[in-house]
């Protein structure tokens, strides 16, 4: 039995990364959005790729005192011994909630891509016309659309459309993302922004990026804003206010015995 | 009760990161690296140290089958519902024992800096001779002092060097670290190699990151080393035979009661 | 804004859990199993149905070599100096793979409960037939239903059937899960058996538990199981030997560049 | 290589569980608080030591809105869909500070107790009186004395040493602890109470269990804990009111630029 791997392997003179001498062609070479581009795919991206793949993790990277922030602080509050469990247990809050619209967004646009694909906008609007449609009929949200305090547009959205163009590296995702931007008003009979974390999803899909993974490039920008969060707490401590704050509003009450929907017996 | 942040903060219409306009300033502008350093200090670096701190990323990144990269395989093989799951576990392995020798040795060499700061190498390896008899004496090892592979020199070590150096960034915690490597054959009676999780704690302290984080540093790198084995595991899983071959060689043997020191009644 | 809860509060003078008073009330009378029911469903179990609940716990509390219990003892191994990291890395193994049957079976048993319920096994077998027809018309597995080590019977099923009924705790979901044991072979052609993490997970739901958490109490089973993992894991380390057993027979391959589906551009 | 477990095991036919029949000799005959321990010290515990034990874990359970069970919520909140990630957070936050206490009594108390046992009440006071002189002379605490809610005395002290009395396993961690409890004011010039967290450990350490992992019991008391607070907060949720309460009250201020201590030029 042996375990094949690209990744790093080492030997008594040398260390190589993905094919390449660590020390002498990465190290100092190779920017880190890039290097972790090239992990997860086994391709170095092009500069404009890794630009446009930057400027997803930068606006996935802290929305400051999210729910996850809070857990890093106050794991960090109550095990000041380690690090790696504050961050992990920030990291765990990256699911389908809050970092999910990313992935979900991307898998969703992913799923709905025509075989073949319209070379205009036109076509494009068709295509999201069908599919908020028929999103609309069977009452499911459209991923990526609506956000609870940017009303009016998400500022990250058209940025990261105009990122992408300058690199020509608008794909199928974004035309299709931007589509359903411009037609969803007519079924829905109202204007929703397309929010940051869907079009991240459709940039990154858009890069090549595996979709099961979309989740993780998330995390990966998370976990700087995170690091970020510990940073601040040390020399600006809040958490222990945090928690008292919770605390001394606690309210007692009786237990409310649980009943299981149907009868046991 | 307020809860001040420098972070991501958002209005309406705009969103902010380190009090810069995320979409316009900071997306397409600021590289990944940079970030995770800006946000850590709350002060943007210079190309130089974000070059050097993005090849310590690079050099921590991934080291092949690691404990860390083969939890997150076998976590994901046991709960695939939870890519934040896979990636916390592994995590949660870079502790004192691997990833705590960067963290070891930039504190080290930080409890150990003179106060009057030598000007020149002899006087680096007056302070370095002093440090390593002293810990002989105690019976202490020197953090960042020897690796089980690489026995006649760790590639990364003189390339990070190099790099500090082509930047100007050589600081007093790699100068005392190079006195060490110099100095400590006569004290020890024989040569053991800088290694390279040295090197980078070393390199990280003189770039000023906050010396209670280094292992976030080194955290932050393994994220993106632990997505890449992630995504190897998705398209050539390995996770299952390594289960296995543990599983099939269990040996039942008898229970072997334990006694705990001393006599409790 | 107050935060209710029922459960552990304190006063200057007292410390109450449910309603009652820790000391005097809780401490010395109530077992560990117990309390643990309690504290999910708020009202306090019958002897019965503690014992039927430890039994389950029991059944899940350690399976040997298990990824989960793997990754606690390389989390160990990597990061000795936190017990809580490599308790939890642990944890996070028990996901949907694994642990997850008991809590897929307690809510597919529960899916797919009459609203009349039958009087006789003929009647439970009528509408067993039923289930495992159309699981087996839509391609779908019936969750619970066989295993791959004990083919001719996994020997927790039987038992944990007769101290249900020995305590007259065998409600619908232990009843329709024995009826889908007599009937599917009719359908299927051949015969699987019923196994333990199904059986865990039917009695679970006749014991009125709450079925979002049914995994949970599989993970508070294992968490006793892992302590036995690290507790063995210091006295008679594996560990290393686990990791070498994986990093000696690592294989380097090139690169594989991925190819997401589709053309991108 | 092989990896031997007195865990568990199976065959095609059987499962055992150290040494024993798992469905007919564990399954409803084994209590989970004396699983759990026999499970540490694969020695299985007297009824007495069973009883001890569990008040011990009833003691730990659960105390409301710590930092834990708010990091379990919030965790849930973010990603309901992984209850394993929620559970894991929570116990992350099992470190030094909240849950050590345990751990640290208990360890101190080992660390201290006298190669000769004295026989008497008095000959216990000299000897805490000894070790509580030198601690103050150290400027250092002694771990379990003092409560910030308690003052007047924690009410599970007395209890878990009544309840040891009870089972005749009073034996010298808790005799030592009882002996600081009555001599600390004549060094420390005023009364602090003998806390609950101290107590439990020192219970634990009497009960034979290994001193590494007694934080990892107080772990397993906190994992039924959450369970707890994760069914409440399915039923009864608070997290997202606690989320906006810290969320709406941040304050975006400029970032404070971090200078690490000393020159690095």
């Amino acid at each position: 039995m042996t375990y094949p791997t690209a990744l790093g392997a080492s030997s008594k003179d040398a260390i190589t990364l993905l094919g390449h001498d660590l020390a002498d062609d990465v190290m100092g070479k190779v920017g880190f959005g890039e290097l972790a581009f090239w992990l997860a795919t086994q391709r170095r991206p092009t500069p404009g790729e890794t630009r446009v793949f930057e400027a997803v993790l930068a606006a996935l990277a802290d929305h400051g005192f999210t729910p996850t922030a809070i857990v890093t602080r106050l794991t960090h509050l109550s095990a000041p011994d380690s690090v790696q469990g504050a961050l992990a247990a920030g990291l765990l809050g990256g699911g389908s909630r809050f970092l999910g619209v990313t992935e979900d967004c991307g898998r969703f646009l992913h799923d709905h891509l025509p075989v073949e694909r319209p070379t205009t906008d036109d076509g494009w609007d068709a295509v999201a016309l069908e599919i908020v449609t028929a999103q609309r009929a069977a009452k499911r949200f459209v991923p990526g659309l609506g956000h609870h305090v940017h009303k009016d547009g998400d500022p990250r959205t058209p940025r990261l459309f105009t990122l992408a163009a300058e690199e020509g590296l608008t794909g199928p995702h974004l035309r299709l993302f931007a589509a359903i931007g411009r037609v969803h008003p007519q079924v829905l009979g109202r204007t929703l922004p397309l929010n940051g974390a869907g079009v991240c999803g459709a940039a990154l899909a858009d890069l090549g990026l595996p979709l099961e993974l979309l989740r993780g490039f998330a995390l990966l920008a998370r976990t700087a804003g995170l690091i970020g969060q510990l940073a601040e707490e040390l020399r600006h401590p809040v958490a222990n206010d945090i928690f008292l704050s919770v605390d001394l509003h606690n309210r007692s009450v009786d237990p409310d015995p649980y009943q299981p929907e149907g009868d046991l017996r």
